[in-house]
C-alpha cells in the first residue's frame, strides 16, 4: 500500500526522536520519512550521520521544503511561537500536517491558523499523544456517556513537573516571554489543559490564576499556578501545577452527582453513585443519609500508543482507512484555558471569562515581552521575533 | 483517687452521647457527671429517664449550675453564637471548662473568650477531637521535625460531607446566618481548619474563599466553598469542601522541599526526598533530575481516642496527672481561618489578609444577619439573638 511521505520541521529533541525512532524505528505502519528540514546546518550533519539513509532529502529552509513535491504531510517541531504560521504555509499549499503542542503561543494567533484549516482539504492534527493514554481515554467516555452525571467539580493536582535551574539555564529562550510566551503553563501542561476540556468535555466559562513567577527558580515567567474553574452550569474546578516541587503529584479527579472518577498512580477508579445524588437530597427522608457508592476499579483497553499512535491514525487518515482522531483545531482550546489563566494572573487573580479577550492577551503579553530577558535578533513580526531560539534552527 | 465532677450544658446530640456514652459507660477514669443543665424541660426529663442517676443534679438554667457548688468543670454543647459567653461566664467562677467545636462564630467574640482564659486559673480546652487521630498528630510531628523542609503547599479535599435537603430542614436554625453564623465551613469544617494550621503549623497569611450560597440545597449559606491560601514563607495552599456531593474525597497532603505527606484513606504515605530540593535544584548539573525519594507507610501508634480521649486527658489535667492536651486558646485560629475565607467570600474573593479586620468581619455578618431566614426571639445581644435555637434549649 502507498505510504504518506513526511517532513519534518525542525531536528530538535523531538523532532529527531520521530525521525530516527518512530519513523527509522519502523513503527508508521503508512507513513515514511522523505525530507527533513532545520536551519543548523549542524543537526542536518549529524541527522544525516544517524540515520545513514540516502532516501531523505534535507532542507535548510521549510518553505523550499514543502514546495519541493517530496512531501505529503509535515510535522511542526519548532518553538511555540512559530507553530501557527507553518501550519498555515503546510495547509495553503494543501500539504497536511502535525504539530505539536500548543497549538499556539495566544489565540488570536490559532485563530488564523484554525481559519486556514477550514479553508483548506488538507488534513491537520495536533501532537495531542496523551489523548491515546487508556485511563484519559476512558475518562472521558464515561464522563460522556452520563457515568457520574452532572459534572460538579474538577481537581487535577499535576504538580510532578520537577525541573532544576540548570534546565532553565540550558537554553536563552526557555521560560522567557519572548522565547516561548510563558512558563509551566505553556511548556509542561499543554497537554492537561487540553486533558482538562477533552476528558471533562467542556472548557471552564471563567477562571481565576494565581501565578507565581520564578518563584522556585531564577527564570522571569511562572512556575507555579493554582486555577481556580467555573463552568457554565455552575460546577467548579482547580488546577494546580508547578516545576518547583518533588516528588509532586498527578492526580485527576471529577465528580459529578453520580459518582466520581479518581485517575492516581496509573489507576482509575469510578465511584458510582445508585442513585443522582441531588435528586436523593430532594427526597430523602434522613439528613444523613446517602445514595449509596459502589467502587469499580476500571478496567480500560489498555492502550496507551501516545506520538506513535497519534502519527499512525493520521497516515492512516490521509490515506483513508481510519478517521482523524484529533481534529488540529481542537488545538486552541487548551490555549484558551492557558491564555486566560495567565491573563488573570496578569491580573492579580480576577475572574476572567472565556472566550478571553485576546487583543487584551497580546496587549499584556507584548508588554511582557518588551522586558523578557530573553532578546531575540527580531524584525516586527512575530514568527521572526524568535530567530535566534536554539531550537528554531529549521 | 478524687474525680473531676463535670456538669454539661445542653443535652443535644452532642451533650446526651457525653453524659450517656462516655460519662455513663465509665470510660472517664478521673470524671463523674454530677450536673446536667438544659433550657427545654422535655430534653431534661428524656435525660432522666434515659440514665436513671439520683446522684445527678438537674437545672434548666446554667448560671445555677456553675453556681450550685456541684461541678468542678463543665462542658458546652450549645449553638455557636453562645460558646465565648458561656466559657467566660465558667471561667470567672474558675469552673474549668471544655467547649465544643467552633470557638466561636467571630474572632472579636472569642477574643473576649480568650482574655478570659488569660485572666482565669481554671483549664479552658476545645473540643478538638480530630487531633487525637494517630494520623493528624504524626503528620504534625514529621513536618515539626523537618520531616518535609520548607512548606511548599497544602491542599486538603474535605468533600465528604454530603448532607440531604431533610438535614437542613431539621432545624429552623440550621444553616442561616441568624442561627449558626455560616453554612460547610462553621458547621462541618471546624475541625479541618483547626487541622490545616495545627498540622502544617502555622496559619496562612492570606487567602481568597469562593464560596456557593446555597448551591445544592435551599439554604441561605455557603454549601460549597474553595479557599486559596498564602502563606508568609511563599507556601501556597488549596481547601475545598461541600456538603453537596458524594461520596466525596478526604485527603490532605502537605508538601515541602524535602518530601511530602499524603493522608487519604486512613493512610499516611511519606514520600521522602534525599535531600532538599531547592538545594538540588540548584547545585544540579541535569535538567531533568531530582534529588531522589523514598516512599514510607508511616506507623503511628495507632491511638485515636476522640471525644473520649480530650476529655481524659481534660480531666486528668485538672487534677494535675498529665499536661493539657490542647489549651482553649487555641480555638481561635481555626476562626481566624474561617472568618477570613467567609469575608473573601462575601467580596468576591478579594484577598483577604490574616488577622482578619474583626470589625469588618462582624460588620459583614451582621449584614447576613439582618436578611436571614432565621428571625430569633431576641434583644440585641448577641447570645440573645439565638434564643428560639432547638438545641439552645439551656
Amino acid at each position: 500500500m502507498k505510504k504518506v511521505r513526511f517532513g519534518i520541521i525542525g531536528l530538535g529533541n523531538q523532532g529527531s526522536m520521530y525521525a530516527a525512532h518512530l519513523f527509522g524505528g519502523g513503527k508508521i505502519e503508512h507513513g515514511v520519512v522523505t525530507a527533513l528540514c532545520d536551519i543548523n546546518p549542524a543537526k542536518i550533519a549529524a541527522m544525516k550521520d544517524r540515520l545513514k539513509d540516502d532516501t531523505i532529502a534535507y532542507f535548510e529552509n521549510y518553505i523550499d521544503m514543502l514546495d519541493s513535491g517530496l512531501i505529503d504531510a509535515a510535522m511542526i517541531e519548532v518553538p511555540h511561537y512559530l507553530h501557527p504560521g507553518m501550519v498555515i504555509d503546510c495547509l495553503k499549499r494543501g500539504i497536511h500536517v502535525i504539530c505539536d503542542k500548543p497549538a499556539g503561543v495566544y489565540t488570536k494567533q490559532v485563530k488564523e491558523m484554525n481559519e486556514a484549516a477550514k479553508q483548506s482539504n488538507a488534513y491537520f492534527a495536533m501532537m495531542f499523544n496523551q489523548r491515546t493514554n487508556c485511563l484519559y481515554r476512558k475518562m472521558r467516555e464515561i464522563i460522556a456517556e452520563g457515568g457520574i452525571g452532572e459534572l460538579q467539580r474538577v481537581t487535577w493536582i499535576i504538580t510532578d513537573w520537577y525541573r532544576t535551574q540548570k534546565y532553565y539555564d540550558s537554553g536563552s529562550w526557555r521560560a522567557t516571554w519572548e522565547g516561548e510566551g510563558g512558563g509551566v503553563l505553556i511548556n509542561q501542561c499543554p497537554h492537561q489543559l487540553d486533558l482538562v476540556q477533552w476528558v471533562v468535555g467542556k472548557l471552564p466559562s471563567s477562571v481565576r490564576g494565581f501565578c507565581e513567577y520564578g518563584k522556585w527558580h531564577d527564570i522571569e515567567v511562572e512556575d507555579e499556578v493554582t486555577a481556580y474553574f467555573r463552568y457554565d452550569n455552575g460546577a467548579t474546578g482547580v488546577f494546580i501545577t508547578t516545576t518547583g516541587e518533588t516528588p509532586g503529584t498527578n492526580r485527576f479527579e471529577v465528580s459529578g452527582t453520580c459518582g466520581k472518577l479518581v485517575c492516581e498512580n496509573g489507576e482509575l477508579k469510578w465511584y458510582k453513585n445508585k442513585s443522582d445524588s441531588q435528586v436523593f437530597s430532594k427526597s430523602s427522608e434522613a439528613g444523613f443519609s446517602t445514595p449509596g457508592t459502589e467502587l469499580i476499579n476500571v478496567e480500560t483497553d489498555g492502550q496507551n500508543r501516545q506520538h506513535e499512535g497519534i502519527i499512525n491514525n493520521f497516515a492512516n487518515a490521509v490515506l483513508g482507512l481510519e478517521p482523524l482522531f484529533i481534529d488540529g483545531k481542537d488545538g486552541i482550546r487548551g490555549v484558551e484555558l492557558m491564555n486566560a489563566i495567565e491573563l488573570s494572573g496578569w491580573k492579580n487573580g480576577e475572574e476572567v471569562s472565556l472566550p478571553v479577550n485576546e487583543e487584551e492577551y497580546l496587549s499584556y503579553l507584548n508588554e511582557h515581552r518588551k522586558t523578557s530577558r530573553f532578546k531575540a535578533v527580531s524584525d516586527d513580526t512575530v514568527a521572526d521575533t524568535t530567530g535566534t531560539f536554539e531550537s528554531k534552527k529549521i
